[in-house]
């Protein structure tokens, strides 16, 4: 293969070909996370929005919205809408899990403090359904309100959940898709909810969006197993240090001997872990083949996303998220 | 005057009028706060709607909206969403001011934990935003998504301002606005919205939530250096102990000599608080009238709220809401 057919990244070509709306998404979202009285909220937020991130959330939703024939403005709206929803839960996220790390950089609650991340948070979510209001459409408002309550359930249950051996693989499901799943299937629902297309199209964007959150979501659990920090920004081994219970470490404590059993409770459910402990799981989770089912079930959600996509009608933009689907599983490889 | 005169509160007055709509206010919370898929949401929330609390602002909108003579079922859903975000706040408040105690009871972040509180905050402001979609009305939609903008500002301008000596009337009454009048004046505004009222008598209404919150914060500041515990659920002292910058200390930074001065740098600024120093604070306060002074602001903004209301057609209910506007400042005499 000639260096002339490698192609960019697929979200680098979304970006690519979205130049000019995610310029309006960018002005709109940086008008909007300012605020005339509070001074603190600028900073927070300049410091969130100077970290980058890849702005996938909001590019799927114009994308969506032009893949189904939208010639209107309010596109713009939904996805900065969006990417402040994404926003909020990243600040309140990183209060709940005591994170000292973001995209590399020192988290908010570091630099200022737990009570600076839950208020501008707040002033975030506040924020995005003023947006949401102004394009006048009512089933947007609902799908969106409904998405922030899927997150903050999940991320509820999350809670609760983390650190319980008897978490199954439904379970996980159900928190995935509120973590993560909800806002991208919101996110290119109203996308084509906006533009006015029939319902087996509307469904079709929720199923990929669904399934790309959830293959997403799968493989970064996979990752923390497998990565390197450089990639990631993460450590390896942060959610077993943390003693999250992630499908990796689920499927190896329902193949688990007695003995193993004790392993998981004794790291997950009390937290008493010892130096080499992380090894030995690691161990664990390659003995039952735990990494690589998990990896065949990240691969399954991106075949189901790619298979939704492809009932919508031919165009650049639509093969585009296509390879996406490819590509949230291709650092799997 | 006879027994037979001596009147109810006002409040009680108030639930007693609108008995059956607060019936159907409570059964829709009910409804609402649950969650099927996280069983740590409804302890939280049960925990809450147990403590009680007077229900005022949902009772603010029925209200409002029965005297512009509304006959459609929609206000219970916005009494429900403005108590929805009410206690939203009140869980995110109670991690940003480390409370221990809420309505004379222990704080959900005390009986489970600060993560608690902040996600299940979250589930009930988009819980909320679900609700306050259903009237179909997008004026409201405005009103209470700006409101919960302005909370949220209100709150983190607090949190800049609260311990900078240099924070004056003006900035006091931009966080009394944010943290209290902003909700209040949004309760009773969406209530004449939703009914249809012309746009004086849905200026009358914002006006009257405005000063009714603002008084009533304005006596509550006031009473934490006044009242006793038994009949607010704090103890006297908390602002200063805890280093709010309130009206009265505003009012005596303002006349305070350089001595003085030091005090309050020590006492508030740097937060090196002594044995002796609260009786201290108390006798400055009382040297320059600043209780006295902030107790006159409070007594004017009532007024402002009872002229208001008297700019709406007589009724029984728009009589009591001026009485209303009364009984929040009798707490001071």
């Amino acid at each position: 293969m000639g260096l002339d057919t490698v192609k960019a990244k697929p979200h680098d070509r979304l970006a690519a070909m979205l130049s000019d709306e995610m310029a309006a998404v960018n002005a709109l979202i940086r008008e909007r996370m300012a605020s005339k009285h509070a001074p603190r909220i600028p900073e927070v937020t300049a410091h969130l929005v100077e970290a980058g991130g890849k702005r996938l959330r909001p590019m799927l939703t114009l994308a969506a919205a032009n893949i189904c024939g939208y010639d209107g403005p309010y596109h713009v709206h939904l996805a900065a809408t969006v990417e402040f929803i994404h926003t909020a839960t990243l600040l309140h996220d990183d209060v709940v899990d005591e994170s000292a790390q973001r995209r590399g950089r020192p988290t908010a609650n570091l630099l200022w403090d737990n009570k600076s991340s839950v208020l501008v948070g707040d002033y975030l979510f506040a924020r995005s359904f003023q947006l949401m209001t102004e394009p006048g459409n009512l089933r947007v408002l609902e799908i969106l309100s409904n998405a922030a309550a899927t997150i903050a359930e999940g991320e509820v249950l999350q809670l609760t959940a983390a650190q319980d051996l008897s978490t199954d693989e439904d379970i996980y499901l159900q928190v995935v898709r509120g973590k993560t799943a909800a806002l991208f299937s919101a996110a290119t629902e109203v996308g084509g909810v906006i533009a006015g297309s029939d319902p087996a199209q509307v469904q079709a964007l929720f199923d990929y969006g669904d399934a790309l959150g959830i293959a997403f979501q799968i493989a970064d659990d996979l990752l923390d197993y497998m990565g390197d920090s450089s990639a990631t920004g993460k450590n390896v081994g942060d959610d077993f240090r943390e003693r999250k219970l992630t499908l990796p470490v689920i499927k190896a404590v329902a193949a688990a001997d007695e003995e193993e059993r004790a392993f998981w409770q004794r790291t997950i459910e009390k937290g008493k872990q010892e130096e080499g402990d992380l090894e030995h799981a690691l161990k664990l989770l390659n003995k039952h083949g735990a990494l690589e089912a998990t990896r065949e079930d990240a691969l399954g959600w991106s075949e189901k996303a790619k298979a939704s996509m492809a009932q919508l009608p031919q165009s650049e933009l639509r093969d585009v998220m296509i390879e996406l689907a490819d590509f949230v599983v291709a650092r799997l490889y």
